[in-house]
């Protein structure tokens, strides 16, 4: 499919994105064409605008930039055997490689070669988006394209979550976030005692009230790790979700852990850490796990059993919709603290 | 503590029991006294009534049987340092030796040489019961003594259901007795995708659905094994839990197991049962576990985690309450079929 | 590539195959042609070749049949990516079809749709085969051909080897054919406490030893679970690996398993097998696994690391060559039950 | 049993200790006499006798020290039900409360208020120790008093090493001491496909390898991150096992480690330690744990097993041996480096 599109571009290394007509992007063999329905944009991609550290390092102008999003294939490579024209997908943003020992041992999303759509290679704040047929996983037709375009955050949240046992213990959620407030959600469907959702900011702890927390905690003005212990007896969560990336927050994730509890880290602190590792690893007995992205397909199929028993409602973090065009406008509000995930519209 | 009290008891190799008065039990110095408050009826107290095959070859009257109860400490032997007089307190009826290797490796509920309350040793259909400290748990002074009599058997339904992943899954519970009804209640908290409940009687179909389960199937009148692997994406439950130890039921059971999935067995076959290993197993690649009991204490503490934070309430299954002293009447309540648990009174 | 080549093909359905020529198999887009250096003769290709009702059921003649084997890679379809010409590969003849829940979860040894080389589609008695690139594995230049034959069968036994613990533990290994004599190895290389090894043929008892079995039991003469039990404390074997198929090897198997013990199932009963699970599994709390297959490729890459570490040597097992025109002659040995591991060399 | 023993005792809150006369200690109920045959000399004991930071937190003088020994039991106290006089013994060192939630959860090795011997209570660099009936091991009659002496240490090791897979894997053991070399002894027992051990002592580097290193790295020289890297394919270690506790080792840990591998700790630094948990946990979804003495009584039971199945042999960890009363002499030889376990023999 050729012609022209619009898209959001990251166009010189430095602050800043135009919304500008591009091609179409062509196909690889097996490469399939999705046509954006919704788009949501995440923290990484404020990084980028913004042309951070990190971005400066990693991204290389110019880029269409935007990984999470849900569409119809309205075309597919001349080599494409599992998808169809038609398809309505969610895009897995990290591509694997396929043949390092990570993925050929079940475990691509740690994948020794991951390239990431709208990172490294064109994204989807566009109309269209490339990638890989092994790269879209097929929605339920009822499913709202605002929830569709929201998978890759929530399956960020299902995998950190689900990483071990929940049922009947007590949850501590760091950082209430949009994956947080995700997390916190899956934590209570899967039969958490008690999860107890930190943040700094009252929008963020309402909508963690919102999506099912049992007690949150305002980490400015509480001790956050005073309060979880309290609630659970004393002893510290049995599971520790860090979703913050805050340096204080991945200290307080650490302490607030019980002996023998799990400690999952998702959020990405900027810059190193200064831990206790006696203390608060090892003479508890502690098992802490990186969590990097999504089980492919494993959490996906997670996140929409999930979803489909209606033991999740994702549609309360849906805060604002924009169109695509108006992505400066949309970027500014998440900037303000009062948005958790807004959703951009190619199509208008 | 000495007197007397009302107990029933086995008193000979035949059919039947009697109420009478006994000597109230006495204790070795690491045991403590239980005064019940409550007791529940098991099925295995019903094998003891009847005098069948396993009773003949097990049981050796005169016995006080019963083993599911709870009550009050009212005075502990010399040695003992873990409870105090006046806790209320459920019984754990396994008591294993402490000396064996499971015991010395975390696994005492499958103890090279378990003896049971109520079937190796005087039970708890009496006024009061001795059993070493180690085998009560401390309830919630809250908890209604209907459900600290029932933790024997929720503990079954926690320890089988929770031996493996429930969330996002499809759930298939076989035999809707009070114990798969748990097992419903239990896959629903923990976040099952589905959980269908099988049995052959309209009154614990009707409570599996009370219980939370999302579809129930008459096996009597309808093919469990295709109406459970339909309702799966025809591929089968991802978990099974056998409750039924019935010959049918279990044969269903490792039909109904998806590739890959986990089957718990709990219910009793009493006889050998013929399976084929080669498609059932072996080309699924699938799990079968067998569950004795409960974890010693890590399932009861789940259990009150579930309880306290209300993810499960057993009180549907709490059908008829009786004086102890008219446990025939309840015996041959339960052999109709239309009850679920009935609580024995000692106290009247 | 296009010509004509000898292979072993059962032409009718009954007992019986030719040795003939045949045209060189063509290739799909993403198929590779494998030049077979050294293929080796499974129990089911006795199987095929007897006709036996396994055979009849599954086989639709005329077949190329044969599956374990290794050679060069020759010539690759034109949409293949992850193997070049030339490549030293071993076959994995199990086709999973890529798109099933099992295969999207990492699972696909038991993919819903698995394919067979050599019995569901053309095998590797001939001098090519052709597969698909995502079915064969680099092998190290300096392997032997013989044992880049035999990476199937090893792998099935790296695969139930180590599907839980094994170091310091019992380990008994029912069956000592082919796959039981390199689970024997496994196990010693793993660190089992002890490994015994139980068959009725002096000659795989003979051969269970050279391959590391600390003990070995003539099931015909002794009572093997009361020798394994002895060996291990009178408990019984922590780990029990079934490899016979034999019902009466699988009745022991679940009779000679220490409570809280992994019992892992391989071998294929031909008929139901009546177990006393009440005994046996659940009181027992046993854990019962079916094996099917290899992991892909994680047995592949454990199996390469126990051979290249020298953790295991399975020149012992080769204990008959042949070219393949030959084939009569050596499945006739193999029916002697004096022969572990035939290597049949296409090239002559 | 009373009477006049000689034991060492830090007598006060400063450097130094000094070999005196005390009573023999009194028993309570629960506890047992163990006339100390061999004692070994641990790393904290130097802590306590240098009294260094930790020590003057920790310790209340007067004491007995040392924790790591075996001898006979000599006397039982009343309510003994678990051993027998005459029994032949190793002391676990950390006596657990058996009543928290650990304890009573399979985890009492993580016990909440865990006491230890000889740094809480009377240690073992006496003629006697008196500990509670749960932490006493019977040991193999015919098991070398040096090596009854260093179950503690090698409990750790074992605990460490086996917390995870092994077979078939790239472990690297960064520390060298006696616990890293039991490490490389085990993960070679188990089946790792190599062993890399690293130290910044020659004596340490040459034991390692005795005790079956693969290849061992002097960190002082080389990189030991590049080392181990490349020896597994580039991709770093599987496992690494962290048993320096200096903050050179365990940055280099977490740095070798391969993605998704398990990172155990043991070693305990004394400050915090500054980590970049993105790079090194989070994006590589790597596994942290820490470690904290033995599981009681599994890893006990492993130990033995390793053992007496000669799958590892302690004795070239034995470099030196002296009476009780030289012990300072033997401390001043440990601080040389010169040597990895010193055993006493209070008998003289």
């Amino acid at each position: 499919m050729t012609g022209i599109m619009t898209a959001v571009v990251k166009e010189a290394p430095a602050p800043g994105s135009v919304v500008r007509e591009l091609p179409i992007p062509p196909l690889g063999p097996r490469d399939v064409l999705v046509k954006v329905r919704a788009a949501s944009i995440c923290g990484t991609d404020l990084h980028i605008e913004d042309w951070d550290g990190w971005a400066q390092r990693r991204i290389r102008p110019p880029l269409v930039f935007g990984h999470e999003c849900c569409g119809e294939v309205v075309a597919i490579g001349s080599g494409v055997t599992l998808v169809a024209e038609g398809a309505y997908v969610s895009v897995e943003g990290h591509i694997p490689d396929g043949t390092c020992y990570q993925c050929r041992t079940g475990n691509s999303h740690i994948c020794e070669n991951l390239e990431i759509v709208g990172v490294d290679r064109p994204g989807c704040f566009a109309e269209y988006v490339a990638v890989p047929e092994g790269n879209v996983f097929a929605l339920d037709p009822d499913m709202p394209p605002e929830v569709g375009a929201l998978q890759d955050p929530f399956g960020n949240a299902v995998h950190t979550t689900l990483a071990g046992e929940i049922a009947g213990l007590v949850v501590a959620v760091v950082g209430s976030g949009p994956i947080g407030c995700c997390a916190v959600a899956v934590a209570r469907a899967a039969g958490a005692r008690m999860v107890i959702a930190t943040d700094v900011r009252a929008f963020r702890l309402e909508l963690a009230q919102r999506m099912g927390a049992d007690r949150v905690v305002d980490a400015s003005r509480e001790d956050a790790v005073a309060v979880v212990c309290a609630a659970a007896d004393g002893a510290g969560a049995d599971v520790v979700l860090e979703m913050s990336g805050h340096p204080t927050g991945v200290a307080q994730a650490f302490r607030m852990l019980r002996r023998g509890g799990r400690l999952s880290l998702l959020g990405i602190p900027p810059t190193p850490v200064s831990l206790d590792l006696a203390e608060d690893v090892i003479f508890k007995g502690a098992t802490v796990q990186g969590i990097n992205g999504r089980r492919i397909w494993q959490t996906w199929i997670q996140a929409q059993a999930l979803l489909r028993a209606r033991k999740v409602d994702l549609m309360p973090l849906v805060t604002h919709k924009f169109p695509l065009a108006k992505i400066h406008e949309a970027m500014a509000l998440l900037r303000t603290g009062d948005a958790a995930k807004v959703i951009l519209y190619p199509g208008g």
